[in-house]
């Protein structure tokens, strides 16, 4: 079966979606991502969608889900490389994302992934939370 | 067509092999790579290979080729993430990958990049270059 790989940089993991997801697929990179954060003790995600053409409901459930279980070990989501086309149609679509928040690219994440982990807990508000 | 993205990581440029490359998409991510080389004034390429089971004569002459470019284009490319079969492969094929540095993970390969960067042109001996 197809594995997308999550490369350590720094403090953070990086993921670089370039395919279609489907059930299967979703399902093994949480696994893969959490036995990782866990292993790594990374505490920053970032994932790049820079390669999607749309992200529907199951792609952003799919990060939702990334980011809470993220959260509860500790590490920040932030996806990063949103084409202008998705980010138009996620808004006509009415998907907020929530918990998640975003950056224009890799090294903006990476900053922002920084400046939310010298942060205290209680400051952090997640951008599109409700 | 399908496009891998190119991610911009420090001054490095990373690239995330995901699936078989066939002719058609080993050409585009060279002329993609070329362009946000000359774009952005990067002075690295990592091409992460985790995904992949098998390097074969035409991934390994991909691989020579964007190399050869990066370097009249004054960047240093690095291989990480290789799987031990694929080492095991590449040797048993007789494949050498000249011109080609390699390193563990990204860390070890964004630590090499900035370690050629600041060696002098006439110190460079390319691993596996012959």
């Amino acid at each position: 079966m197809q594995q997308i790989p999550i490369l350590k940089v720094g403090r953070c993991l990086l993921v670089s979606i370039q395919f279609d997801m489907h059930d299967k697929l979703a399902m093994a990179l949480q696994d893969d991502l959490t036995q990782k954060l866990v292993e790594t003790g990374a505490r920053g995600v970032m994932i790049d969608i820079s390669a999607l053409d749309l992200v529907d409901s199951f792609i952003g459930r799919m990060l939702s889900n990334i980011a809470a279980i993220a959260r509860v070990l500790d590490a920040q989501t932030v996806v990063v490389g949103m084409r202008p086309q998705v980010a138009i149609t996620l808004v006509e679509l009415g998907l907020t994302l929530p918990g998640i928040q975003t950056a224009l690219d890799v090294d903006r994440g990476l900053a922002l992934i920084n400046k939310l982990m010298d942060e205290p807990e209680g400051d952090r508000g997640a951008r599109g939370a409700h």
